[in-house]
């Protein structure tokens, strides 16, 4: 992947956060008052500080694994299981949040752009997660370069309206709101809680910058490098964004909306532009970004579950990355996941931003940690400037992790605070799971194999063409055949006998008037008569026979005994329950009797 | 059943429409004007008649069917298996109508009483259906006693309400409302089109009339008589109520509340007694009997599903009335059914009535119309007296449907006039479906069982403990016994192959790199491959092993694919697909790598 490509596909992410960090910070410091928005600039200066070490530290993870790390990888490697499980565990939250903010923040675009779709927030968002998961489910190899024009079009839209609006102001042009200046008391009410709260909330500008170390091997070679320089770019870039928007933001007085139905990127681009098509093609290309920012979730996520579950932390059926139905099985999860996200928080990215870095910043943290280890471990050349930088960038972040876990906790936080121990724990019980079967299963590949006999029952209703079939195949597999048949009275089982006699195929039939009105408990006490008459040595097999019908409804009216047969016995006994399927032909018959006379 | 408990039993379901009945006149006369409220009276009088011709029919139903009729029976019997079908499809509508109806009417005996309950209308009467359906599945056979004392409270409440009411009118005790005076002229907009569609209404309060005829054995001795008898005094009783509580509702100037939360019942209730505790008690009666009344459902339905799943007529997992099963799918579905009703119309008996008699008087129609037939068929002694009482019923109850089905039509009618023929052709082709596989099932008793040879597929995913059981039960049932593997690569197939060869059990291992990145169609090919080789002599039985976990959520991480496997393969190949349990035993490992370190 060459580098023009690499870039758009793998920050959209973190681009596209710039389209609600600003926003993020001025509704925190409008519970203030709009004295205060001022603070959003000293605020900013401190998330382009945090990106700036963030950046700094990522160049250092591509060095580390240029083989593409990830911090599920990191963790585990250097500081052992479980801190990658929590890892795991925090990503695995992060994913679908990523995919509501971004789809909520791409709708919030459009009903900017056009009221007329306010009423349909929460179906706008959920359709697109499912066009999301439906596009990934086709498979995406060859979707780079649509990818790649919508991000240079958000990027040259934003970089137009900063030059716009910064000459704009230069010159004068337009009357600088008092918002940009700073007041000249502390305004009543801005403590520093709500300061940092604010903080916090502009702190979902930063995530995604992980994206690109987590991908190096696609980089074309020097891929290191090439990473490297890359991740800079985007440093830069998101900077200046992030950083311009704020400003403008500021300078032309844009109070957030409450409602959320309108965006403070709007706003700023409709204050430089007006309304006119620059204007709309800027928020249709926000719309893009981010709806390919949710994207990069979903090419993730199935990754994530697949190596955790290569590593038994997650249930086996996602493991294989080569099996198709393995990654379907991520990308289904992640749409309902998400869905369900934007469902409960009606669509909003600002009711769902409380939620959002938490899991970010823990992963950051503790991939950071893992560095600041394995340096310490290795110690080779350069080791000590290494483990400095990744030991702030671990302390910063983590600060930057119990600042928004403390300040946002009864905004929704604490949502994400519950689930992750819970999860953590589920995962761990999992990875017991697998462990104890793995050592269950375990045997000497010297071991003779066990030798056992057979005995085969096949309950049957009657003497057809399927009964006889299935007689005849039970005869093929073992000498011990048993036919059962089960009664709701006397006079059945004396009709049923009279039959099997007259028929008399040499198979033992054994029948039983069932007292209890059903038909499972009877076979489980004859399985059971027979394990004890045999003393375990033999294996029971119980045939089933099952109808396959040509049409679909025509299933609801066959085989629900047979289904519930099977999974009564799988469940309680030690029994092979073996299908024997019949393909139904649909004979014509007669139809005499199917008309009105 | 002693009389004096087949009275309350069988006819709560006819005497409780008397809750509604006069209610559902008046709303339709209110279309007109409060002037037209006196029509009620004729109205009334018509349907008196209409019970009348009932009774006498029926009583005529008892004598042709002493061992218990049922309108789908004698369709069937006399008129031929399609029109049994119609009779069946109309009775199948009619039974969650019923329990909505019913149960719905009784909630608004609650509302009427306890007006806070209002809000919760829907949530009220769909607890109410559940608790009914709960009640039902635990069996209720003994409960004929708790069934007969509300229906006799109710009656004695409306007796002594009609009693006191009468009195209070006869010694000038209240003053009579002008609603009780004939109009001089007729009120403007009263059309003959409105009294028909009031009178429609009103049809609502003959249902039910049936059931004693459908349970004539399970009456004392001698059954015929007993049940003859207690239907003229259902006749009587229903007359009395139907017509005091019209008369008195008129008398008393009641306006039926058009949102439907208090019902005229209760408004005459409370102008003869005030609110006091005899009030209570009957809004309270009246719900319990109306909950009976939707109780005679649970009891009818699970039967006649029975009996038309015996005539192939209904899917056969309702067939066995003796397997306790077949029970619960027909109370269930009831439960369903009814459920949706009440929620898609709010709970409100108005709302449903529109729907409700045409099944009732569709098979009202057939099974007279059946009983005439079999007269003229028959010709013994009285033949013309009981073909002429039959046909007028026949006649009548044919006039009642049409005017229904015309006058209701557009307000809810044209649902069940579009869905009866839909269920009559699905239920018909649920018959001819049965008849076909029958007909292809059919062998002769002498023929020879078919000879064949097996070839048994084990798939493999390594080598472990439940790999060898299942290989060992394989060759215990056949010589030829192939393990297969799939992989997604080379190394991994000479890796598996290697180990194989060491392991050397005498079973071949045919290996495969799946390009499909599935597993499945490689099974499925491969079974191909044995079926075209072995030129279709030997049936192919595919061995998968399950896990059996201990715990429910372990099964989540165990036999995906095993079951994917299994119904692909059921599905397309005609390869019987064995499951060979595996029981978990949840050993203990070393908790070492789930800690944090």
């Amino acid at each position: 992947m060459p580098t023009w490509k690499a870039l758009p596909i793998l920050s959209s992410d973190a681009l596209s956060s710039v389209a609600y960090g600003t926003q993020e910070i001025l509704l925190e410091l409008g519970t203030v008052g709009v004295i205060a928005f001022y603070y959003a600039l000293p605020i900013a200066l401190a998330i382009l500080l945090l990106i700036g070490v963030l950046i700094i530290s990522y160049r250092q993870v591509i060095e580390a694994y240029p083989e593409g790390g990830g911090a599920y990888k990191v963790a585990t490697k250097n500081l052992g299981p479980a801190w990658g499980r929590l890892t795991g565990v925090s990503l695995m939250i992060d994913y679908p949040l990523t995919v509501a903010v971004s789809i909520s923040a791409g709708v919030q675009a459009i009903t900017s752009a056009f009221p007329a779709s306010i009423p349909y927030i929460i179906p706008l968002t959920i359709i697109l997660v499912w066009i999301m998961v439906w596009i990934n489910l086709r498979g995406t190899s060859e979707s780079g370069t649509i990818f790649a024009l919508p991000t240079y079009l958000f990027i040259l839209c934003m970089l137009l309206l900063i030059g716009k609006g910064v000459f704009q102001i230069a010159t004068g042009g337009v009357h600088v709101a008092s918002t940009l200046k700073a007041p000249t008391v502390i305004p009543a009410g801005l403590t520093l809680f709500v300061l940092l709260r604010a903080f916090s909330s502009g702190c979902s500008a930063v995530t995604g910058i992980e994206a690109i170390s987590d991908a190096v091997p696609h980089f074309r070679s020097p891929s290191a490098r090439n990473a490297k320089s890359t991740l800079l770019r985007l440093g830069i870039l998101l900077s200046v964004i992030f950083g311009g928007i704020t400003v403008l933001s500021l300078a032309f007085g844009i109070h957030p909306d409450p409602t959320g139905n309108t965006s403070v990127l709007s706003l700023v681009t409709e204050k430089v532009f007006g309304r006119n098509w620059v204007y709309f093609v800027t928020q249709i290309a926000t719309m893009m970004i981010l709806t390919f920012a949710a994207n990069t979730s979903f090419n993730g996520f199935p990754i994530l579950a697949s190596i955790m579950a290569q590593d038994k932390n997650f249930p086996r059926m996602f493991k294989n990355r080569g099996d198709r139905l393995s990654f379907h099985y991520g990308i289904i999860t992640l749409g309902i996941l998400s869905s369900f996200l934007l469902f409960v928080f009606h669509g909003k990215t600002d009711n769902l931003i409380p939620l959002y870095a938490i899991g970010v910043f823990l992963s950051f943290t503790l991939a950071q940690s893992g560095l600041v280890r394995k340096w310490w471990r290795e110690r080779n050349k350069g080791w000590r400037r290494r483990l400095v930088v990744n030991g702030i960038g671990a302390v910063i972040t983590f600060i930057v992790l119990m600042i928004f876990s403390v300040t946002k906790f009864l905004s929704g936080a604490w949502m994400v605070v519950v689930l992750t121990p819970i999860l953590l724990i589920a995962i761990t019980k999992i990875q017991r799971h697998y462990d104890s079967v793995a050592s269950e299963l375990r045997i000497d590949l010297d071991d003779p194999l066990p030798q056992r006999g057979s005995v085969i029952i096949v309950p049957v209703a009657g003497i057809h063409r399927v009964v006889a079939e299935t007689i005849a195949f039970a005869q093929t597999l073992s000498p011990n055949v048993v036919a059962f048949y089960i009664a709701f009275s006397d006079e059945e089982v004396h009709r049923m006998e009279e039959k099997w006699e007259q028929w008399n195929k040499g198979v033992r039939l054994v029948s039983f008037v069932s007292r209890y009105r059903t038909i499972v408990r009877p076979l489980i006490e004859f399985v059971e008569r027979i394990e004890s008459r045999r003393s375990g040595t033999e294996t029971v097999m119980v045939l089933l026979p099952q109808f396959v019908p040509k049409k679909w409804w025509q299933r609801l009216l066959h085989n629900q005994s047979a289904w519930r047969i099977r999974s009564i016995l799988l469940a309680k006994k030690d029994v092979v329950v073996a299908t024997v399927p019949y393909h139904l032909h649909e004979v014509k018959v007669a139809p005499g009797e199917t008309h009105f006379k």
